[in-house]
C-alpha cells in the first residue's frame, strides 16, 4: 500500500494531469470503477489504483488518491489508460471547431459513438479531451473513438472523397435531404460563435436542422441530431 | 439608486430565490441583459434592475445586485418576470420524470421550443425550473413553454386522446415508426435510473432511438432527438 504522496510513482501519475505529459507518454487517467473496468475490458488499462486492497489494483491511501486525481470529491479507483492509436478515418467524420464546454464535448463523444461517427477531428482550440469532466460525461465513449487534433485549415483540405458540410442556421440544405450513402464530414462550431470565419471560408456546402421559428439548439444537441440523421 | 441591502423592496426580490415565494407571487427572477430584454419583448417583464442608470430600470449598487442574485459572478441586470399562465395542453407533450441536472433541464426546454413540444409536464422530483442555471441554459425558451408540475401517476391518466410513450432501450418501437400525426406525450426518465418503476407500470407503449451497439445517450440529447423526430 502506497501512503506517501512523495512516492516517485505517484509523482509520475500526478503529471498525467498535464496535457504535455500525456502527449509524451501516450497515457491518460480515468476515475471511478465504471471507467476503470471498461478500460480493462477493452485491453487499454495499463495499471489501476484503489483505496481498497483488491486483485489487479495497487492499494493507495486516501491522501495519495487525492494527489493523483483532479477532483475534489474523492474517487475510489483510478486507472492509467493507453491513448488508442489512430485507426484511420471512418466514413462518417465529425469536425469540432473550438468546442469549449467539457460537458458538451463528452456528450458529443457519447453520441458520436452511438451513431457511428467513429472519427472526431478537433481544432487546436477545443477543450482538452482528457479533461476529467469530458471523460466522465463521455461515459466510456472516449475509449472507442478515433481522435485527430490540429489546425482545421490544414486538415479539412486533406479529406479527399468526403462531402464536408458546415452547419449554418439559414444557409444550405436540410439534414433530411443529405445523401447519407456518401462519405461525410460535418463541422460543428463553438458554443457562442459557431464555426470560425476562416474555416467557413474553405467550406462549400452547409446543412441545417429544421427548427421552429428562430430558435437555436445547444451545440451538443445539434451535433447529436445531425449524427442521428446522417447515420445510415 | 438603491444602495442598501436593507431596502424593503430588495428584501422582497431576494425572496424570489425561494420556490415557495415564487409560487405565492407568480414571479421569478432572470439574470443578464439578454433574458431581461427577451422577457420585456414578450410582455412578461414586471420590473428590471441595472447597475447602470438607464431608462426602464431601477439603478442598484453592486452589493445590492449581489444580494438579489444567486450567482457569485456579478450580473449587470436582473428582471422580475411573470410566470406565464397555463395555456392548456399542446398536441405534443414532453413528460419529465425526475430530471435533476439543471443543464439538462435547460437544454431540454430549448429543444422543446425548437421542435414544438410546447407543454412540459414535470414530476415533483424534477429540478426547480426557476433555478438560475436552468434559466440560463434554456436561452429564453422558459418564457415560451407551458409547464405543469405534479404527480405523474395522477396526471398521465388524464391525458385523453394522447398516445403516451415511455422510453426504453430495448422494448417498444423505433421512433422512426411512430405515427406523428397523432397527439403524442413522451416520458423521459432520470439521468441515472430512467423512468421510475411506478410510472413505467402505467405506460402501455415504449419507443426507442436506434443506436449502435449497447450505447446510451445523455438524457438531454435523447429527449431532443425524440422531439426532432416526432415533430411533424
Amino acid at each position: 500500500m502506497i501512503t506517501s504522496v512523495q512516492n516517485a510513482k505517484i509523482k509520475e501519475l500526478e503529471k498525467l494531469n498535464n496535457a504535455r505529459t500525456r502527449g509524451e507518454t501516450g497515457l491518460f487517467l480515468v476515475e471511478g470503477p465504471h471507467l476503470v473496468t471498461e478500460a480493462r475490458n477493452l485491453g487499454l488499462l495499463v495499471e489501476a489504483y484503489s483505496l481498497e486492497d483488491k486483485d489487479g489494483y495497487t492499494q493507495v491511501s486516501d491522501n495519495v488518491m487525492r494527489k493523483i486525481c483532479n477532483t475534489k470529491t474523492p474517487v475510489s479507483e483510478v486507472g492509467v489508460v493507453k491513448i488508442p492509436s489512430n485507426k484511420g478515418l471512418s466514413d462518417k467524420v465529425l469536425i469540432l471547431d473550438t468546442i469549449q464546454d467539457p460537458g458538451n464535448m463528452g456528450t458529443i463523444m457519447r453520441s458520436a459513438r452511438a451513431f457511428d461517427f467513429k472519427t472526431i477531428i478537433l481544432s487546436d482550440g477545443c477543450v482538452d479531451i482528457y479533461n476529467d469532466k469530458v471523460i466522465r460525461s463521455s461515459q466510456g465513449a472516449i475509449f472507442k473513438l478515433n481522435f485527430i487534433k490540429g489546425n482545421l485549415l490544414d486538415i479539412i483540405p486533406t479529406l479527399e472523397g468526403y462531402d464536408v458540410y458546415g452547419t449554418d442556421v439559414v444557409n444550405g440544405i436540410s439534414i433530411k435531404e443529405v445523401n447519407k450513402n456518401k462519405k461525410i464530414a460535418v463541422v460543428m462550431g463553438n458554443e457562442g460563435n459557431g464555426v470560425s470565419k476562416e474555416v467557413r471560408n474553405i467550406l462549400k456546402k452547409n446543412i441545417y436542422i429544421p427548427l421552429n421559428e428562430t430558435e437555436s439548439l445547444n451545440v451538443g444537441v445539434a451535433a447529436s441530431i445531425i449524427m442521428y440523421e446522417l447515420n445510415k
